[in-house]
């Protein structure tokens, strides 16, 4: 079955030479990961993070780029059917689709032709990601500060689904905007609840934007009200979007990812020069996650201080205040733009180190030697400590990382015994609750804590 | 507490006049029909169907029209607290609040001082209705058949809630419209599940249709996600008003309300000169209202016969067929409106005798009169059935009719004993299955049925 | 030939009442006017202002309304060439007919059937002016004052309509949305050189309200760049509409009609009761104009005295001037009509009497019967005045008041002698300017004046 | 006195290195063009073709570029007064100034970091030409063919200019786009007339395209009806923009630049490669000049031969007949496209000789060296007349060239006798005509043609 979809979208037409640049690398690692992206859009519809079992599933599928009067069109090869609404695709997967064909191939091609660019230079790195973002049309000058970064556990109980949709609806009844990591989970209910929020309040032009990178988004793909996708280059772009772009960020209940998230934020917010940069920070979710953030504080508290604590508020059970926190924060931010001259829809003021912004790869030999002492600067000991969650995220659904672990059995993590006691014991915990995966398979763990 | 509020929606500025007369009929019937409209809209987000009780809640409750610059404002004297978020009016609420000020004060401005309208006239009443739907721009010319009417109860399970949702969902996909009776349960529903397929298909101006009447808007509040609000001026004119700017009909579980829309419906129907009109009716819900509608189907053939059963497909537990069974009706409405040149937006060809048209008023008498029995017209036995099922709902929900029964005890219904029988038994499986009333309060029965 | 036409603009669909209601009316007087409208909108691009070779070109011109699809469409039979671009019809025109039909058909229908309205009643026709208004949706509660109204002659000098079309273009740039009685000369210019100010200023909603009415629409056809597009019943509600609806004027050179309007206007403001109310004015030419308003200066002067000419500013050869006087006086319009609570988009509060309201049917008698003598109120002064440059307009283009003259001969004018004079004085001038009639024929005075 | 705009139009924000890269180059050469090229929109009001007057005019004005909340803000030192009304910068105006910083600085900044591109190579120019276009976002997959180029002389009388008005509304009428050269005369008439055309056919998104180079838009500013400005680096990308853009060409009177124009495109329509490609194009021009075009027709014929000919259509005083001639092609153009899947927005079909795109520069010897000899392929020398017209063009009104003939008298152009003769009876007829520079001065020609 070959189906042929028409661009829409932020995504202009290519060039000639763009195209030819595509079709000459068919058989280039480029195009296979353009492939798997764009199934991994198309299959957003099925209820699975196991990327493997979807690409085995689709190992048919095709894709195509062919110049056409539009411009462009997608020659699609075999797509799967939850993509389709009674053979017609349903629009917001073509959206996806071309914001796939430009996040992959454009900005691999422009990238791969310039001079100036030295991709382990801070400054630089800020400056692509700005670039990518810009080029996805997701920095608007217009627009004041009302983007809401929602983090959280792709795999999380029903019951904390629901207050995430809560949380969302009342964000959306205050007329701000919900960026997440665009998976399913708590990267999903803030949107949806938030749609509901904003058709309450006759908002048209409501924002929902979802940054995923390569490597994750098979796993957890993008859900369909994302209505501005970008895919980064590596999760450090990621993560870095996600703090320069949001003006605020709420974080639901979830496992490893969720707590790199919160220790690379925590990492640079702890940073002297950072100091007097107002971030609204809220970890928030139902009465029955209370002793999960309990946790997580206790675990921060010891790891990186009072003063990493007092970065973020706990709010449990209570969707309304969490999202007066965020309106009220939202007015701070804007008016510490104001006054630095700092952009609105993207901060530049924020201090990130090199530390936070290089491609951590997770290899065994990466995973081992990974400092995990006391005896450091807070913020690097954040860094580490953000390395070795993100490795364990790896070997959970990223396919490489998987079949590394396949090859060399589990990564091996060690440092400080403490240190690694505190650290088994929250792993232990997002095992036992289930944060891992998604539900249907027993949990092997990817790794080993040597205390 | 006093707020202002400022216009929004499809309500003009009013005339000198018209306030004037508003405000000199500030001790009439009128006023407070416009008032306990106003807090009903005002207090939607409160969770039951008492309007009794919400009466007294908010018995200091006064609304002002002031002529202001934007031409009116209103004045809300202690309005109730969940109309608003941090101290601002939730937008869809003020549309609404504007939508009553239009509907019950300007309409009935106007009606009163027109001298060639007789409203025993089918043919006028079919014209008021029209009239009233245009002045609220619910008609407009360019948009091709789209709209499903979904009906069902505002006290269902949360199983079936979550198919009214998954449908509304489906519908919202294929681009359709929704219109309900804008309370609570299956007329919520649906627009939230079309919400969020409205959302994925892109579609930034699907339309949330409500129609409602004073005597049922507090028991059933409008939901905010309704965009376009119209009160009826009575449950006749409502019922007619679904039928002819509706294109097609969902019905899901519910209790005597929608045993009365669905008798109205197929009494139309059954009229002879109907019976070459497309008019898509599905009757749906999750497995578990399998039985439901066994029961339900089975009262219909054995008392309005094969026929009237020949107008409907009953689907279990398939939301994507019900949404395509929409979907390829609207083709077939469109090319009949074609063949025709009847309006794409109003069906002018649907014929409804008076019976159907003119207001029933459930005393006690007319209950008691009804005529009951077989031997009658199939449409004739329909009209009078869907008029017990109505003097049900009012003896249920609406505040004059209870206090009414308070006096003189339930309503009797008499006449054919196998008829009587069948009666007995839909009405105590409603009863059973908490069909009645929201839950919280046991149903005391308004009505005894005479076998 | 046989052309359809679909809808378009703030004409809904048609009831099937208001249908049949226009198709027995097919031989009446009504559906004459509605014809002869149609036809004028549908000639407007022709050069011309006389109605009655109009209308002999065209008399086997027919229209029909029927019932279809999208609610109404409109048959013309052997509509003019000019109204149409390669067989499609100019949408501007398209939208004018429509307004043609809601403005004399469904207004008429509508007014016919009420009991409350009495039309000697002053404050009831103001709230007629109003709803009339409002049906045409050219009351909108959210815009702010920018409306200003320009007025001066059809048959003016090439120079002069240069100058029309450069105040335009600095009115445009300012913003400022502009109405006329929406004929060719000083009703065109303004809104052509508005059009290209508003495309500089990238506005993309920009106003050009028309407002005509029956007896004048034939003469002076709305040019298509009118996009609201108001008939009005009789000039006398017309002239209530500019100046209630208008929050500045500007006034250019002109003939009787304009003089009529200036009179109107100044009789209107010399009320004690509007003394306090801000009424931008502007009377502005060209420098060859200078003489044109030292006359009409002069001419006001003698008649109305010093406090009418300190309620209108000359301004000679500056548009840039003009315009800013207007713009600078829309922020006091705004400032009164927020302390006194008017509307922003009519003005309530501007008292005007009976005798400016009622309309002056220009029979020789009537004419004859004016009161021209200094020993009088200046208000009616000025509204005598008025009506006798009324009479004059009707004698030069309206159809029923031409044949009426050349009937009976020329109306006979008489009064005080010196105010004789002035008038004599000042028709003469216009015919030698060649304001009474556009240029190509000899004029022939309608009137006669006795000193 | 400093004034500071925000951002607006399609420029995005910019980022830090690209601010940078800017600052830096303060003293540079590119900083210079930038400042230039804001000036000359900044004083597009001012009726002048002098660039240089217009430099020493304004010689303390400054513009720079500061990183704010809305991304950046321009400061301008001592613009041009004509630039604001009433102190505010008329929006068009603010549009064009984003314009050229997006295409003089980022462009510049781009480009002069990559590594892939030959500036030699036909086909990355093409791929270039195309990437300026899209990331000026001038490039839309879904508009379909329906933008018409207007070229034609700059200084123009006025019953020329009114014709070129009157073509523009006929297109504008024919729902057509407009794309000029963005200056006065024929660059500016087509599109105020087609402003009046697109508002009566209610068209809000009606594009104004102006395509101009560093060097012309000093002496051709771009007027601000321009909703959509390119500035494309140098001249020879300029006219690729418009042969590949453009569906269809209409060709006004005027002087040598003009010439060079249709000599451009008659050179690449004789091309054996582009003989089927379908390209609408007409010479026309008033009654007043058939003589002008008789001429031209003349001079292509014997130089260029029939063929050349037969791909252009002149049309004397019938604004209708031209523009319907351009509505019919555009379904001709749709077609081929459709049928050929060339793209409807850039015709990557066109095939365009090195010798068309390569910038030629008209230096005293490249002139001299001209071979303009009629034993050569017709394309050749189209080519070479081309760069003789370009080298006059420069002469005439850029900076440095007028500088250099200054220092080393008038250009030399030999050749064929007979062909001298023609080119000298030509430009004689333009200076006589006016064609070369706009009136106020006597015109010193900056060449010499030897016979």
């Amino acid at each position: 079955m070959i189906v042929k979809v028409n661009p829409r979208g932020s995504m202009d037409q290519l060039s000639q030479l763009e195209v030819d640049f595509l079709k000459q690398s068919a058989q280039s690692e480029l195009y296979q990961l353009y492939r798997n992206c764009s199934l991994a859009v198309l299959a957003s519809g099925s209820e699975t993070d196991d990327a493997r079992a979807l690409f085995k599933q689709f190992d048919d599928f095709d894709i195509n780029v062919v110049r056409r009067e539009r411009g462009v069109k997608l020659e699609l090869h075999n797509p799967p059917a939850c993509a389709f609404v009674d053979d017609q695709i349903i629009v917001g997967i073509q959206e996806h689709l071309f914001a796939v064909l430009r996040d992959i191939i454009y900005v691999s091609n422009k990238y791969s032709h310039v001079t100036h660019l030295d991709f382990n230079n801070p400054n630089h790195i800020t400056n692509v990601v700005f670039d990518i973002l810009r080029n996805a049309r997701v920095i608007s000058p217009m627009q004041e500060p009302n983007v809401v970064v929602c983090w959280g556990g792709h795999s999380i109980s029903e019951y904390e689904y629901k207050y995430t949709k809560e949380v969302g609806y009342q964000l959306g009844l205050r007329k701000l905007d919900i960026c997440t990591g665009c998976g399913p989970g708590a990267m999903k209910g803030p949107m949806k609840g938030a749609a509901i929020g904003h058709a309450k309040q006759r908002i048209h032009d409501a924002r929902y934007i979802g940054l995923t990178e390569p490597g994750i988004i098979a796993a957890e793909p993008p859900n369909q009200i994302v209505n501005e996708l970008v895919i980064m280059p590596d999760i450090e772009k990621r993560l870095e979007a996600f703090v320069r772009m949001g003006h605020g960020i709420v974080i639901f209940p979830g496992g490893p990812g969720t707590a790199e998230e919160l220790l690379y934020l925590l990492g640079i917010l702890l940073n002297e020069q950072n100091k007097d940069i107002p971030f609204p920070l809220v970890l928030t979710g139902p009465a029955g996650s209370a002793e999960y953030f309990a946790e997580l504080d206790a675990f921060i508290g010891a790891s990186l201080g009072q003063e990493a604590q007092s970065r973020y508020r706990i709010i449990i059970d209570d969707p309304e205040e969490t999202a007066r926190v965020m309106r009220l924060g939202m007015e701070k931010v804007k008016a510490h733009r104001k006054l630095t001259g700092d952009a609105y829809q993207y901060q530049w003021g924020l201090k990130i180190d090199a530390d936070f912004q290089l491609p951590f790869v997770p290899t065994h030999e990466a995973m081992e030697n990974l400092d995990l002492h006391f005896q450091q600067d807070k913020a690097r000991l954040a860094a580490n400590l953000r390395k070795a969650f993100s490795g364990i995220v790896a070997g959970n659904v990223k396919k490489d990382t998987i079949l590394s672990i396949e090859q060399h059995g589990p990564f091996s993590l060690s440092g400080d015994t403490k240190l690694m006691s505190m650290i088994d014991k929250l792993l232990n915990a997002f095992v036992r609750q289930g944060r891992m995966k998604l539900p249907g398979s027993t949990y092997v763990p990817c790794y080993r804590v040597y205390q």
